[in-house]
């Protein structure tokens, strides 16, 4: 999608220098005030990308995991290679343990480069493995674009061409993906397509994650407000929202969705208003090995800081300040699990399920 | 209540200079980082005050109103008393649409300085009126903390003494009020009464009152956390909290609750776990002329600053920072609605009783 006008992807490969590959990406801690484009050298410095945030957004952190595989499959060395892969498959699963898209680019890898037979091999299959995982991504947010587009387009036609209000929650836009997003790409293409929307952007305390939404939308030209999170309920009271779509970082195959802390209870407004609440996933964010969202997800514990305090810009400069008393203690839960009753749809790259295991099982019947 | 160790009250009339009484409270803008205590010397200076926010909370702003309508009353011209009346009602109302406070205090004040024969006699009235409800306030709040003690009474006996977790929203303090608190009132009776209590605080944004809360609870030594306004939820699916208690700015005949932005969320989330949601209140608050408070009480809508916007502390200093990318547009509703059917019940002065329109009858048959 665009920033300034250009079009622009989160991550990419950079191999002008065949010795040093570099993964670039953006540094999101620094959106939407300052766009820092970093390089990465080696799989710790993707790591710390993952677990610090500079990156984030689960389709994101697959891809970066997998291109941070490749990388750290370049640095084993052939005479401890077990151990090397072993080491760095936990320091890539551990930086971030709710996203299961995580799990699935690693596990992807594991199992790719056992069909090579020299090590050198295994680099190569590294490496072509972590390009189709991006080129992949793009192509399904697209999909899910066009399958979501078609709700759009139907809240639209009943309307009567009125604005279609949407609500999300945190950054499920390109820049948590590779490019178009998944809760956003249904968006973007309406608003190609000249329907008339309007997004009620979450700010998604604490890490504000809204404000990069609101930056993604006004770089595609999509209006848009920002909302504290408390309000999206008096919006549902008032009939302000047509629906609500938003991503998730794990989804049981019962349906059970995790994704930012706060989803759960604009879930809970739009059921209670009849607005229909939409969940956009790339099948991978599927865990079909766990049924029980509140019982099965690890729910990811981040420091007292984020909730204490905040990052904004002052006087032309990016400043953090101190929101609470001295001595204060916060707890900062990163997701909640939305559980599948409360959930109209998910939309996937293979159409729209209904949010229950049969459904799920009959669009994903390999699974 | 204590600051600093020392017994406080949030709003109090300084007569020591007879020719000239100063209203002395609090500039709560400038908490929890700093305690700026502040004379108010005219009817303007408190009409300001209420409308921007200098003081907050329902009943502070109807004891606010009160004093500023007896100065009010001083700065009238004989010659134009019954248009300087007027002004000044209209004045004052305007400050802040949803608090129905407001409008009792200017009410009862009108009401009461029509016994006045003289208009120097109206103003004896007016400055005991005042200084009547300021009193009734403590004694009101007092009274909501030991009904509300039974409450948390109980739980900690079915909990076998374990900590009760009390979540709040905004604040419901003392500060809100002139001591006690309404929703905090069976907090610190608990407290000091030794039962093991600790408070989940809402942040509240976008004017984070859960700071203010977070410095009252400091103060007088209650446990307590701070959490987004998006953690509720998970933790009421986690089982870690035992009831939730918050304030109302306005409350329907039929127990329909106007209150801080988000506390619907909450009631929903509390609903949907079987914890219970209660409402603490006094009886000045209910609107006993309305019946539906989706339809009937105006919702106050603010400054989009207030969202763009959040000020705290930076290297000792006081500095307010941008959050959203420059031209970002926010909707900043003040206050939402929770039905009835989401609250367990309303704690008063006079009682607990359920927030449906036979049971307030029955607690309030003369209304």
């Amino acid at each position: 999608m665009n920033i300034n006008g250009t079009a622009h992807r989160t991550i990419s490969l950079d191999e002008s220098d065949s010795e040093v590959p570099l993964v670039y990406t953006i540094d999101q801690r620094f959106l939407p005030h300052e766009l820092r484009r970093i390089a990465l050298k080696t799989s710790n410095d993707v790591a710390t990308a993952i677990e610090e945030m500079w990156l984030r957004g689960a389709p994101l952190i697959g891809a970066a995991a997998a291109l941070g595989f490749y990388l750290g499959l370049r640095e084993a060395d052939p005479a401890t290679w077990d151990r090397d892969i072993k080491k760095l498959t936990d320091k890539l699963l551990r930086t971030r343990p709710t996203a299961v898209n995580l799990h699935w680019a690693v596990a992807r890898q594991l199992t790719a480069i056992e069909k090579g037979v020299s090590y050198d091999e295994k680099i190569g299959i590294a490496r072509q493995t972590a390009l189709d995982i991006i080129e992949e991504d793009v192509a399904i947010c697209k999909q899910i674009g066009e399958h979501g587009l078609k709700i759009i387009e139907y809240i639209s036609n009943q309307k009567s061409k009125k604005i279609v209000n949407v609500l999300t929650h945190c950054n499920a836009g390109w820049l948590a993906c590779i490019d178009w997003g998944t809760a956003t790409a249904p968006i973007y293409l309406a608003h190609q397509k000249g329907i008339a929307i309007h997004v009620w952007v979450d700010e998604t305390r604490p890490r504000m994650q809204g404000s990069i939404t609101a930056y993604e939308l006004a770089q595609q030209g999509v209006p848009h407000t920002v909302i504290s999170d408390n309000t999206g309920g008096l919006l549902l009271q008032q009939g302000l929202v047509d629906l609500c779509i938003v991503g998730t970082d794990r989804t049981t195959r019962t349906g059970d969705v995790a994704n930012k802390i706060g989803t759960y209870l604009k879930a809970l407004a739009a059921h209670d208003n009849n607005v229909p609440f939409y969940v956009a996933l790339p099948s991978h964010t599927f865990d079909f090995s766990i049924s029980n969202g509140l019982t099965d997800i690890p729910i990811e514990t981040r420091s007292e800081q984020e909730v204490l305090e905040v990052q904004g810009v002052h006087a032309g400069e990016l400043k953090t300040v101190r929101l609470f008393p001295t001595g204060t203690r916060a707890l900062n839960y990163g997701f909640d699990i939305t559980p599948a009753r409360l959930i109209t749809g998910l939309i996937t790259e293979r159409g729209v399920c209904e949010a229950n295991e049969e459904a799920i099982k009959a669009m994903f019947p390999q699974a």
